[in-house]
């Protein structure tokens, strides 16, 4: 018998509401990182049900290839906790994080990251690479995808084919 | 007939005097990470024959687990060049760059990296998962190891082993 593909079948009703409640505050940032002609991805950081730390991805305003949103919320909630372990703390992220934000997310701890859109040419959490399974790193997150994810694909899309027609 | 898996052999005479100057300069940060009691790991970062930035990891002094010695290199590049791009920069780092990392050196679109000892467990050029030739990554850069690995090494050990006896 042929091995039978994973299918990861999410839909909106799956999600609790504080997913959605806090995916859509990060989808908010994303909406701000896009007004400001950044490519439109939004964090927010989580601790005991109340969001720490806010941030949009900011690359070109900061001229700084390593302000994702994910960065920038990791580095706010470091500073928050006066700590760099975040192991009581969840990342809602519009977008799957890359390579160096999923390292980023395993060298602070976090439990739980929960991402709206997956991204297949660059994403860690299984897109195109599966970080979070590398057997030498000391450290595994749960991982929640889906959330939102009509909203977040639209903003990139939207972002992206604007870029095309300019 | 069976493949033969690539071995990579390099010599100290096989590294050019500058691969080895530089990499002596990123030595010199790691051993002032040891003396601060961080994992000893040192950067620099090279444009046109010339160290533009020069860092330590920090992570327990700057209570960010982001801090890695790359990290804090390619920001200050970045500063240092006013643009997010470092296309022209070498960056030698005395062990290979973890996932996160290697990322931030993608992102940068850096055109080469220098490192001293491999990383088996957590080594993202190769070491523990290759990041440099995941198809959709939209960068490539040309990677050299093993330059001063004895010496990267040595101080890596030395640091595990006090961590180990206290």
């Amino acid at each position: 018998m042929s091995e039978i593909p994973e299918i990861p079948v999410t839909t909106e009703a799956a999600h609790s509401p504080d997913d959605l409640k806090f995916m859509d505050a990060a989808l908010d940032l994303a909406r701000v990182a896009a007004v400001a002609d950044e490519v439109p991805v939004g964090a927010v950081l989580v601790k005991n049900g109340e969001i720490i730390a806010r941030a949009a991805n900011s690359v070109e305003q900061s001229k700084d290839a390593l302000a994702h949103a994910e960065m920038r919320v990791l580095a706010e909630g470091e500073k928050i906790a006066g700590d760099w372990r975040l192991t009581d703390c969840t990342l809602y992220v519009t977008k799957e994080p890359c390579p160096m934000c999923a390292g980023a997310i395993i060298h602070t701890r976090l439990k739980r990251v929960v991402y709206g859109v997956g991204d297949p040419k660059a994403g860690a959490c299984g897109g195109a690479v599966d970080l979070l399974h590398l057997p030498g790193l000391n450290h595994r997150f749960e991982c929640v995808k889906g959330v939102r994810e009509i909203e977040a694909k639209a903003l990139l899309q939207q972002f992206f084919r604007a870029k095309r027609a300019t």
